[in-house]
């Protein structure tokens, strides 16, 4: 049986809690012999600045480049707010997905039956919504240069961003929504600002060609990004894959997750590209919440995200798919017997800590 | 009695349709001696493209620059989609808000008690929400340069934007969210992204400088753009004042809209600076709704955000609270009475064409 390493970053605030029950999840499924794991832990965010003045330092960089998937907890908290703009707690994870080309980042976007109530939105226009949305993770605004803050004299200041794409980082991108549509519901919707971004022209430009020279098959719609945003707050359940720009799906996918009522149930994947020769892919699996600084600690998070996002490695780096499905289920099952940590509980339900809550996902595996 | 020069520009789809409507409630008003409004017309989007090959002509930016305020319906359709990107239907009203420096732009969300059933949230989260975002919209993205499409040989293209914000355009932008947040719920949350982009950071700075100088008695929140965005669909009725760059406005904006399920009843103006000697600044007006060419031309469309746009052109360009009050009171009548246009009709009200709908406010009136 091969052997998988794997760097765990729980990071800060709620990161090292819920990576505990990943870390249990592990330790029973290499001793039940299902698969080999080899762990290895590392700092990132706020506690590596804490440890070693940046925000993750070069042996854990190295770490990062030699594992086969990275499980990532949560950065930042009040704590850093001052830190120098280069070592704040976000860097970390900019650097762990630009160094290792993790330009895919998958954020499924699903709403469990036993939630649905806990959403803002009726029941009728969430429930069984199961959306994919595929953000473009490496580019854009996010790393396009120049990057700066000049001071003009006078008391002015002038801030600059860039967004930068090319054609191939739109097509990879685009592939990797086309395949994930064929293995769903056939439908994709790419999202852009063409009537205002140049930017937005030349990714609709390459989705249009991307689809027609090898989708066909695949049904695709362009959309502007801000009423595409509508549509989702309106009727979430008319999409399938979403792909879109870096910042547009920080934006839209946060939205998205919100829609659920589930952000602590809400896992994601970002993935590299495929070796030509070893035929593997980098990937970083992380939760879509934050850090919460102000439940850390006291054994209240829900460490579903995070255990979900594991499942999320097991699917797509290690071709598991099968124990993956069972995690899912595992997690339903434990949604539906009616145990719920602090953030999801409603009336009649059973409270339970960050630890019975893995327990309980264990057990029913 | 001054007389008020009015600039009415219908634009595309059912633009035309609803600006008839205004232009009954503005003869109403000539008619009633209650002020002098002189109206003029112009083309803007495609139909200024279909007469000119421009998206405006120059005869009508005179015309724009000379009114104390412009009435503008709304622009685009599939028609104009492959015209070239310089005179898309979009670079009129884009050209407009730069060339008459309208970097103030208010969106107020409102819910409307007889349509929060509408909303696609829950009618608790929505009933009685009344947020304004306030949206730069001179700056950033949407105009900063480069701004370009460069091919860079071997079927590879570059698509390059720039968002850039100067001090002074954070700074007055703050102050007329801080001036409006006075008159409301004295409270300012100011989204960006500070943890990716120099812009944020710029803007965040500025934001907090402002507020110490000189509105210290208004409460200032800064959030990350995209957990504001959650925090919107989550629990808008947090927020009272919202102010943002251009880009994320755009996004915010549409969906705190489509929160209120009342899209076809938000209207906006857009603000330029108060001219030192004559105390009048440039402005402009438009619903929040597109060009809608689906249902154009078929008395669908609902005039309530054009009707509404001109009231806060009574209120923002014409020191005219008075009626602009009565003017929403009168829209709150006509919906209380049960009439409805297509978009927002429900079981249990009657049905009404945009003209008897801009009919049945007039009789409020
Ligand atoms: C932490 C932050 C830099 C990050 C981002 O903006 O990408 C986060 O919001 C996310 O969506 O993963
Ligand atoms: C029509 C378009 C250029 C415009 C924008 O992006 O600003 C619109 O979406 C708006 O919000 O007014």
């Amino acid at each position: 049986m091969a052997t998988h390493k794997l760097l765990l970053l729980p990071g800060d605030g709620i990161g090292p809690e819920v990576m505990g029950e990943v870390q249990r999840l592990i330790d029973w499924i290499n001793a039940q012999g299902i698969a080999k794991f080899e762990t290895e832990q590392g700092l990132v965010g706020g506690s590596a600045y804490d440890a070693h003045k940046v925000s993750i330092s070069e042996g854990d960089m190295d770490k990062a480049k030699a594992a086969d998937a990275i499980i990532f907890g949560a950065v930042g908290g009040p704590k850093w707010d001052s830190v120098p703009y280069e070592v704040r707690p976000e860097a970390g994870l900019l650097r762990l997905r630009k160094d290792l080309g993790l330009f895919a980042n998958l954020r499924p976007a699903v709403c469990y039956p036993a939630l649905a109530e806990a959403s803002s939105l009726k029941r009728e226009a969430v429930e069984g919504l199961d959306i994919m949305i595929v953000r473009e993770l490496t580019g854009g605004v996010y790393f396009g240069e120049p990057k700066t803050i000049t001071d003009l004299g006078n008391g002015q200041k002038r801030a600059i961003d860039t967004q930068v794409y090319d054609t191939y980082e739109i097509e990879r991108i685009g592939r990797v929504a086309f395949d994930l549509a064929r293995k769903r519901r056939n439908k994709v919707t790419s999202m852009e600002k063409r009537n205002v971004m140049k930017s937005g022209v030349l990714w609709n430009e390459v989705m249009t060609q991307v689809h027609a020279r090898e989708y066909k098959d695949v049904t695709l719609e362009h959309q502007l990004a801000d009423s595409g945003g509508m549509m989702l707050v309106k009727a979430p359940k008319q999409f399938d894959v979403i792909v879109t720009d870096n910042l547009f799906g920080d934006m839209l996918s946060d939205i998205a997750a919100m829609l659920t009522g589930s952000l602590g149930m809400l896992p994601s994947a970002s993935l590299g590209e495929i070796d030509a020769k070893t035929k593997k892919r980098r990937s970083l699996f992380e939760p879509v919440h934050g850090s919460a600084p102000d439940i850390a600690g006291k054994g209240l998070a829900n460490p579903i995200a995070m255990i979900s996002s594991f499942g999320m490695a097991l699917r797509y780096s290690f071709d598991m798919g099968a124990l993956a499905d069972k995690v899912d289920a595992a997690i339903a099952a434990v949604l539906a017997s009616g145990l719920r940590t602090a953030d999801i509980k409603s009336e009649g339900t059973t409270a339970a800590s960050t630890t019975q809550m893995g327990e309980a996902i264990l057990k029913e595996l």
